[in-house]
């Protein structure tokens, strides 16, 4: 059965105390900015004025994806389980980025075309050897999908139990962008063609094809509906594009939720699972901070969906959640500002607004 | 005598090598975006392939202003004394950031208008009681100008015999925006109005009053001029203008840049004084990492005269050095990307790109 979500929206009747906090810490009004609008929604998060950013997690989720085959990714796709061995050995983007910034790392297959099993280093969570090609068949079945979002809630509750407040997230799977992409077109209602980039780096011939491809499995999906999409369950969309590491993000990003923990969200495949996860529990985005606006086309346009304003704009398309990561000094920043700043009173200074 | 400078240009014929190394780790070609371009100008900085950012320190340099005589600024100048004995104990913007990304941070009276010598905490090198009133005088004589580069000089070497090969610059000093915007108008050749901006938070009023007392100011400082400004040499308009606090900070640029250290800037205040580094020694700019382009208007316009591309845009305007601080692990990831991450042949991956 499909695990179920209650996410708390947060009381709101803590914000003129938490406002009243920041207004009073010595600086002029406003003067920190975006870190002040972050404080703030990190307070209304965990219900406090005094926030916790306690024992950071980074999940690594690793898929492959049926529409691979299809040539939509330049890369291919046995770089998906090289890449996850990779990491156990810490030569990765993400390894660099969890070191630097204290994240428990945990690298998990949950559907890498491949087998894992005896690599030390990699959790087992697989649920298929990839997914279905979705445009000849749904990605995945009904129980392969329930599977994936008990592999989510599994995993923020292993964080959960450690002490986790804040939660990141990050995919390796070719051909990821895809799915993405689609899941935007549709929930967004933009045009595909506008959803649709040069993933880790495609040509112009290559994005030509990767959109001929993406617009006839798109086409195919919605000629056998009735009824029309905009009547669907958000489930029926997710379950028929999406990867595995994808979906498991989603059921991580509402347990997550659900248990007040904040939740990084990081580039564009990230950021389209957030956009799946609200479809289905709009409530949960009181929980995400967007991490970073990367160069994927259509990224800024998702975000902009979402109202979502990222803290970071570098120009990074790695993926693994080192969007994500990279802007945890700011989350950190915005919470060591309620917890240690000083306030005119004790500092007795001249309050200069 | 005046401090002199030789400033060694980066030698280019390293770029090759950096770039390789760059396109050769286990990520697609130009993932990392910014990290990248970034971890390029530290490799040449300092003419190597592991770059370093041992022992970061901070100079937080404080000094009053005549002009703030003329209530150009919405706070009153003792804040400058009452927050430079805050920073001591620990409870400013400044010190956050500096716990947060373990800087050394020292704290520096250039020129504070209170005696500070009994504080423990503050180094004492002040100069004078503040500057002169700009509006009828030079803010400080051709002494005090030799005195204010022979400290940054002094804190420079001081920092470097720790083994620092990172500085972080930042400020305090009540009514400092203005002479900024008198530089910018003067090195950029923008007119005056388009400088000014609200500083820690004037309002509409207060702004046209600012500007006003700075145009009079200007006015009667190119009147009594001959020849006129285009031919003037950039000392001559920083000692007339500039305050004790920005004037440390420009020799301590050009000593950083000559000893190739990282130079971590700050907003508007400490752009300006870059500014004028530049105006001096325009080989120290390749030593300089643009950290955050706040909301202080022609902030922006500055970094596009300097072709410098910030790394943060949060909207801080606290001064003190935070919006430098806050961008230094962004300059680490950098760096650990040359030290720590993988290349595809140690990786055994397939090299996509």
């Amino acid at each position: 059965m499909l695990p179920t979500f209650q996410i708390p929206l947060p009381d709101e009747s803590l914000r003129p105390l938490i406002q009243d906090k920041i207004d009073n810490l010595n600086k002029p009004k406003g003067s920190l900015g975006r870190l002040e609008s972050l404080a703030m929604q990190v307070c209304l998060a965990q219900q406090t004025l005094t926030p916790s950013l306690a024992h950071p997690c980074h999940l690594l989720l690793g898929g492959d994806h049926g529409i691979e085959r299809e040539g939509v990714s330049v890369s291919p796709r046995e770089v998906t389980w090289q890449q996850m061995v990779n990491f156990t050995k810490g030569g990765g983007g993400v390894n660099m980025f969890c070191r630097q910034h204290g994240f428990h790392l945990r690298i998990v297959d949950v559907g890498v075309d491949h087998d894992l099993s005896q690599v030390p280093g990699i959790i087992d969570r697989k649920i298929a050897l990839g997914t279905r090609n979705f445009l000849h068949s749904p990605a995945m079945t009904e129980a392969e999908y329930h599977r994936a979002f008990t592999v989510g809630v599994d995993l923020v509750d292993a964080c959960a139990a450690e002490g986790c407040r804040i939660l990141s997230i990050g995919e390796m799977g070719i051909a990821n962008t895809s799915p993405s992409s689609i899941w935007m077109s549709l929930f967004c209602h933009i045009p595909l063609a506008e959803c649709i980039g040069a993933g880790a780096g495609l040509n112009a011939q290559g994005i030509s094809h990767k959109q001929a491809i993406l617009q006839q499995a798109l086409d195919r999906f919605l000629s056998t509906l009735n009824p029309q999409p905009s009547a669907l369950n958000p489930h029926t969309l997710i379950r028929y594009f999406g990867g595995f590491e994808m979906v498991t993000a989603i059921a991580a990003m509402l347990r997550a939720a659900e248990r007040r923990m904040l939740i990084l969200v990081d580039g564009f495949i990230m950021t389209a699972c957030a956009l799946a996860a609200c479809q289905l529990h709009p409530e949960a985005q009181a929980y995400m901070i967007f991490g970073h606006c990367g160069d994927e086309s259509g990224h800024r346009r998702m975000l902009d969906f979402l109202h979502a304003e990222p803290l970071l704009s570098l120009g990074l398309r790695l993926g693994e959640g080192t969007g994500a990561l990279c802007a945890f000094p700011i989350v950190d920043s915005a919470v060591r500002m309620m917890n240690e700043m000083n306030n005119f009173d004790n500092a007795q200074i001249t309050k200069y607004f």
